[in-house]
C-alpha cells in the first residue's frame, strides 16, 4: 500500500470529522479512543477544530489500568460503574456534541479475569451507561465511530508478526476497509452511500414480512417488526445533521419482530464480547425467544450475557452483507464487531434501533415493543453468513423473493 | 539518588493512595493527569485497587490537542468549556469519589497563543468548573495533588539538559520534595505532618489581628478575616477521612481580610498561570483592592486575571514558609505552584477556602464574606517571601510579635 502511516492517519481523520460525523462548526466533539490512539486523536482534533469545534474532549481507556481492577479488585468492588461520567456525557449530547468512539481495545484482554467479576462489571457498566446510549441509539445527535490499530489487537489479526509490522499491517488494513487508500475517500464514500442507500430503498419499497436464512446449520425464519424500516449508510440524526456512524460499513439492516423468530442459526465467525471471544455459536428460537444455546468456546460468557436481562436473548437487529464486501474480501478475522459484522450478514441480540422503525418519534419504548421493537442493556451482533448462506424475502401472503444465494445480493438488491 | 525510576513511581504511587488521599476501601477514585504521567498513573491505580478503590477513572489532557485549539479554533468558538464535564466530575464528589490531580502540564504551552483566546477560554473554564472546585475548597470530599515530570515542564526547569537527563533530574527532584527517597515515605510524612501542625497550632494560639511583611519592594499589612483558622500539612475532609491535600507541602495558611490589607508588595519568583509566565510583579493594595499593578513580564495577562471578577483583585489566603524548606533547598524555580509556593511565603489572589474559617459549617458565602473571606472565580498563588523577608504577627492591641526574620521562623514557630 502506496499511503504511509502519517498520510493514512490525516485522511482517516478527516474522514472521521467530515463524513463519519458531518461535525457542523460550532458544535462540541466528544472523542473516547484507547491511549494507543493518541497519534489519530490528535489528527482528529486539529481537523475538527479547523471545521470550527467549539470544543473537542477525549476520554481515553488504558486496558492496563481495566486489566488491574480485574487482578487487584476487592471482590465486593466490581458493582461499580462511572454513572456520574455517563450522566456527564449525556447531557453533552443533549447539549448538542457530537460523539466519535474509536475503537481497538484488546478483544481478548478480560479473557483470563474471573468472569463472575467481569460479568458484574459489564451489568452495572451497562445500566450506567444507559441514559447516554439511548441517545445514540435514538440518533438524537450526529455520531460516527472509527478503529484505531493497537499492538494487542494487531497481535490477535496477525498472530505470526512481530509487533511492530502487526501494527502496520492492520493499520494498512483498516485504511483500505475504511476507503482512505482512496485519492478522494469523501468522494469515495458519496459512491458507497449512494450504493447502499439504493439497496436499502429496494428493501423498504418489498416490505417484507420476515426473512428466512438458510444454509450450514442455520434454518431462521427472522420476522420483521411492524413498521421496521430498513437502514444503511449515512443517516441523518435528530439534530439534522447527517452522518455515517461506522467506518467503515457495508450493511443494511433492520429490526426484527422479538416474538416471531423461529429455528435454529449457527454463528459463522468468532463474537468478541468484552474481552472474551465466543465461538461456534449455535442457538435455536423460538417465538422469539433462545430455548437453547451452545457455543464452542465461551459458552460460559454467552450464557451470562443471555440471562442480563428479559430482552437480551430476543432479537434487536437483523442485517444484510455481501459476501464480497471488501472487508470479506481481506480474508481478515478482526475480532471487532466494526469489521467483521461488515464481513457477513448478522443478527444482534438486544435493543433495537427507534430509527429502524417507522414514525417513531414521540413514541414511547412500549408502543414500539408492541409492535416487536426488542429492548435491553445490552446489544451485541454475532455473523451468521458466508459464502453458503441463502436468503429470502417472505412477503406478507407467504410468497418467498430470492435475495440472497451463495452469500450475494441478486436483481434488484445488488445494486 | 539511588532510586530508579520505577520505585519512585511505585513509592508516589502509594504514597499518592495512603498519605496524600487515605483512600477508603469501597470509594471510587477519579484522577486527572496529562497524557505523559501514564507510568504513574498505571502505579497508582493498582496501588488504589489493592486499598479497595471500587472504581478508579482518569480524565487525560493533552497538550497538543490544547494547543491545536488556540492555534485553529474559530474565532468565535472560545467560551464554550466542558460543564457537563465538571457536573459529572461534581456528582462523582458527592457520590463519595476521591479526587486527585497529577500536575505536570507544560507552564509556558499557551505564551505564543491569541492572549484574547486564552483569557476567554480560560473564564468559561472557570465559570464551568465552579460547581465541581466549590466541593474541593469546601473539603467535601479526601483529595490529593501530586506532580510528573513531563519533557516540556522539564524543559522548562533544566533548560541546558538534553530531554532524557532534564526527565529524568526533575523526577529526582519530585521524588526528593515529595520524602518518596525516605526509607519509609508514609512514616517520613507522618513526622512531617506532626512539625507542620505544632507551628500551626502556635500561630491559632495567638490569634493575630494582621501579618506585617517586610523586605526589599515590600512593606504590605495583611490584615487576617475574622475568625480566621491557620492550616497546614494533613486534614481531614468533611467526609471523616484525613488527607495530605497537596504532596509536597511545607506551608502553614489562612484567610486574609478581603478589606484589611494595605501597602506594597513585590513577588520573589514567577508565576505560571494558565502556560504564561507573569514575572516581576509589583502591587500597591488600598482597603484590600488592588489599585495599581506591574509586572515586568506578562502584565497583559496579569492585568486580565485581575479583571476576571470583582474577587480577582482581592486576597483569599496567605500562607507562611521557611526560606529553608527543601524545595527552597534545591535551588530550582519549578514554575509550577505546587513546588514554588512551598519554597517561600506567598499570598493568593480571589476564592478563600471554608476550612481556613471557623465555625463555617452552614454559613453561606455571604455569611463568611461578611467576616473577611474572599469570594472569585480565581485562585493564584504567587510568592513574596525569601531570605530577606521578615514577618511580625500584629496583636488586636497592635503588639508586634517577630515571627520570621531572614526568612525563618523563630521561637515556638520554629517547631
Amino acid at each position: 500500500m502506496a499511503l504511509t502511516l502519517d498520510e493514512g492517519l490525516d485522511r482517516l481523520g478527516a474522514l472521521a470529522v467530515r463524513t463519519g460525523l458531518g461535525l457542523r462548526a460550532g458544535q462540541e466533539l466528544l472523542i473516547t479512543a484507547p491511549l494507543e490512539a493518541v497519534p489519530l486523536v490528535r489528527r482528529i482534533t486539529e481537523h475538527a477544530y479547523r471545521a470550527g469545534a467549539s470544543l473537542v474532549t477525549t476520554f481515553y481507556g488504558d486496558d492496563v489500568t481495566r486489566l488491574a481492577r480485574f487482578r487487584h479488585g476487592h471482590a465486593d468492588s466490581f458493582d461499580t460503574a462511572p454513572g456520574w461520567m455517563f450522566a456527564g456525557m449525556a447531557e453533552a449530547y443533549r447539549g448538542g456534541a457530537a460523539r466519535l468512539a474509536i475503537t481497538g481495545d484488546d478483544p481478548a484482554l478480560l479473557s483470563g479475569c474471573n468472569p463472575d467479576f467481569v460479568a458484574r462489571a459489564s451489568r452495572a457498566q451497562s445500566v450506567a451507561y444507559r441514559p447516554a446510549l439511548e441517545l445514540i441509539t435514538s440518533f438524537a445527535t450526529n455520531w460516527s465511530i472509527v478503529a484505531a490499530a493497537t499492538p494487542a489487537w494487531a497481535a490477535m489479526v496477525f498472530p505470526d508478526l512481530p509487533t511492530e509490522e502487526a501494527v502496520a499491517a492492520l493499520w494498512s488494513a483498516i485504511f483500505t476497509a475504511s476507503r482512505v487508500d482512496h485519492a478522494d475517500p469523501v468522494a469515495a464514500w458519496a459512491a458507497h452511500n449512494r450504493a447502499i442507500h439504493a439497496r436499502r430503498d429496494a428493501l423498504n419499497a418489498h416490505r417484507f414480512a420476515a426473512l428466512h436464512f438458510r444454509g450450514p446449520g442455520t434454518d431462521l425464519r427472522v420476522g420483521l417488526a411492524d413498521g421496521h424500516l430498513w437502514e444503511g449508510g449515512a443517516g441523518e440524526a435528530r439534530n439534522g445533521i447527517t452522518c455515517n456512524p461506522n467506518i467503515p460499513t457495508e450493511e443494511v439492516f433492520t429490526t426484527p419482530h422479538c416474538a416471531r423468530v423461529e429455528g435454529v442459526v449457527r454463528s459463522t465467525k468468532p463474537l468478541s464480547y468484552q474481552g472474551t471471544l465466543i465461538d461456534g455459536i449455535a442457538v435455536r428460537f423460538e417465538a422469539g425467544r433462545i430455548v437453547e444455546a451452545h457455543a464452542e468456546r465461551g459458552e460460559t460468557v454467552l450464557q451470562r450475557v443471555l440471562a442480563t436481562d428479559a430482552g437480551a436473548n430476543r432479537l434487536g437487529e437483523v442485517a444484510l452483507v455481501p459476501h464480497s464486501s471488501p472487508i470479506s474480501a481481506s480474508g481478515l478475522l478482526f475480532g471487532n464487531t466494526l469489521f467483521d459484522e461488515n464481513a457477513a450478514s448478522h443478527i444482534a441480540l438486544g435493543q433495537a434501533y427507534r430509527t429502524c422503525m417507522q414514525d417513531a418519534d414521540g413514541l414511547d419504548d412500549a408502543a414500539l415493543e408492541a409492535r416487536g421493537a426488542n429492548s435491553s442493556l445490552i446489544h451485541i451482533d454475532w455473523m451468521i453468513g458466508s459464502g453458503e448462506i441463502e436468503v429470502d424475502g417472505i412477503a406478507a401472503d407467504g410468497s418467498a423473493s430470492p435475495l440472497m444465494r451463495a452469500g450475494e445480493f441478486l436483481g434488484a438488491f445488488a445494486s
